[in-house]
């Protein structure tokens, strides 16, 4: 157990079937940009959200794409510095909360996010626009991380901006919110949180606390993502699903993620996975390396969850998911064996990589690519 | 399972070996005022931590009473406003701590702590000088809460006082601080956290985060309290109980206790117990009867905690607290029959009783006291 250790989570949490409809008392001043998909806008569920706070100036941005691009965040910065926005609030999957945070400091910070982002050199003032995040999938946690990930549209590099001016002031979670995702979805976005949780707890830079956090959120996960993608009705799963995402959100945001996520990346960027699905299509192969330097730790979890060893455990977790028809072999994703040298190197070049228990090197994460094509 | 709950816990927790001698960067502004008990003062523990606030100029206020009275509070304050203080610094166990957390507030907030608590009626403006907590036992977590206590020295009442000014900015838990503490300090700490992470369990107000911390706590709790008390220099279970006692402090921040500290203020107050021994007293009386609402969630940490069922956990406590001297009767603190219907009277008048997982009233409790005298 690492002996020297920080946690910080600034953001307040609120949780509960319903709540997003009564949000008014938490919202700062009088105007509100709500930034969304064109999906959930036209379902009229950010307008349901919006329709609550009531006695607000609300306006709304609803062209945030899937790995939003900087692009987009400018153009939703200029709709909230029209409309001088108090308060923007981040509705959907990971994409739109993103977008979420950094329009919030850019009302009040001139200039484009390249200013500041990939390679810009100015630096954010503190955000003195209120922000509160609100998942519509169970899976981001970006609600409770000060993490933006966002897309060069010209480069197509995907990179993470992480600033402490991006804890959102209030993470409102409703389960509601979930109930029209389609089986697909339900089981990528929460394979995508067990990733979080199980990423968090195998970190080279895990703490006892999210240790602890992400021990229950696989628990959760576990139990109820099979139920929620059998029947999308079950309000019960829907929940545990929704509190093992944020809780898993909270045990990440505290110690990032590890080679899963790191691999993920040119495997969204260059092959067009989701990110539930590029990041659990190596899950288990993860999984039966953690073993290298995290024996006994893994040891742990897995009879916590029930299983009688590491192997065992990372064999129900591939079962798991294939009863949910996610793909399981890189070759689904149109991966050939002549990409994985490629796709080894962007994944080693991502420093998370080598938070994860096991030597990651060309050699060691190309063989475990082999090992899934 | 709760399925409305908040979470905020916006206190920085910084923990390691060593740390509290290097808090200099942390420290807002350049005037700081130590407030802590004659004993941290004298054995110079709290002047090589200002020592380490290089650059700062330093006060100290080190007139801290156990069960600290308000005119304490009042007279630190006097010291912090002559000193003009940027930030108030508390060390120790609860009394130092909760001490600095009014005081940093009444720098800048007029008047007398009576003027805002107990029949007060003034609001406390927000707090503008910095607060940080650092504890010298395992076992208070009064650095990551938003709680004083404070005893109104001429009606011997003690009374909580609950306000978000009290959330440290930081919270500094260095496990070499506690290494010169007594065996049975180490016991009556360690098992008050105890209480802490059993009590924010089942209480009727749990949540899933804190739950998910508050078994981890316990667990380490039953496996290192002993080990500490045994050998006072062992740094590994020293610093698993720093570890225990800080998440059992997050855990009960959000859920507040139950009929164990509700039952304690009385003993403390009227038998002087300290505040470790008046609450692990009926720790196992009210393990046991906490079947009466929550009988699967006690079974299942029962389970996960190696028993076989709740009774057979709560004997496993009374005997830990046996194995290391610390009184299980009532009587041993001088109470007798006749004292029983007034303990039961002042424990049920505070609220937080009534967040046991037990029918509590004047019968139940005097049954519960009687079957531990």
């Amino acid at each position: 157990m690492t002996e020297q250790f920080k946690f910080h989570m600034p953001t307040q949490i609120l949780f509960g079937r319903g709540l997003v409809k009564h949000l008014a008392d938490y919202i700062p001043g009088e105007k509100v940009l709500i930034v969304s998909d064109p999906f959930l806008y036209k379902n009229g569920v950010a307008q349901a959200i919006g329709d609550g706070m009531t006695g607000k100036k609300v306006a709304y941005f609803s062209d945030i794409e899937p790995n939003p691009s900087c692009e987009s965040v400018d153009a939703a910065a200029a709709v909230a510095r029209e409309h001088s926005a108090d308060c923007v609030v981040g509705i959907g999957g990971g994409s739109s909360m993103d977008v979420a945070k950094i329009v919030s400091c850019l009302v009040t910070n001139p200039g484009s996010i390249y200013d500041y982002y990939s390679g810009g050199t100015k630096k954010l003032c503190p955000r003195t626009t209120g922000l509160i995040c609100i998942p519509t999938t169970a899976g981001t946690g970006s609600e409770v991380t000060n993490v933006g990930v966002f897309t060069n549209r010209s480069t197509h590099v995907k990179l993470p901006m992480v600033n402490n001016e991006f804890w959102p002031d209030i993470a409102a979670i409703d389960p509601d919110l979930t109930v029209t995702l389609p089986p697909a979805v339900t089981a990528s976005t929460g394979m995508d949180a067990f990733c979080h949780a199980i990423e968090a707890y195998w970190n080279k830079e895990s703490l006892p606390l999210c240790d602890m956090l992400a021990m229950g959120a696989m628990k959760l996960i576990l139990k109820n993502v099979k139920k929620a993608y059998d029947n999308p009705q079950d309000m019960e799963a829907r929940s545990a699903m929704s509190k093992a995402s944020l809780i898993a959100g909270v045990a990440f945001s505290q110690t990032r993620t590890t080679g899963i996520h790191a691999t993920s990346f040119p495997l969204t960027a260059e092959f067009g996975a989701s990110h539930g699905i590029a990041c659990s299509i190596t899950l288990p192969a993860f999984m039966r390396i953690s073993g290298e330097l995290e024996q006994e730790k893994m040891q742990e979890l897995a009879s916590y969850l029930g299983y009688s060893c590491l192997e065992d455990f990372a064999d129900g977790v591939e079962q798991l998911m294939g009863s949910m028809k996610m793909p399981l072999r890189l070759h689904e994703l149109g991966v050939k064996e002549e990409d994985i040298p490629h796709i080894a190197e962007v994944a080693l070049s991502a420093q998370i990589i080598q938070l994860t228990p096991a030597v990651m090197n060309m050699e060691t994460v190309e063989r475990l690519l082999r090992s899934i094509l």
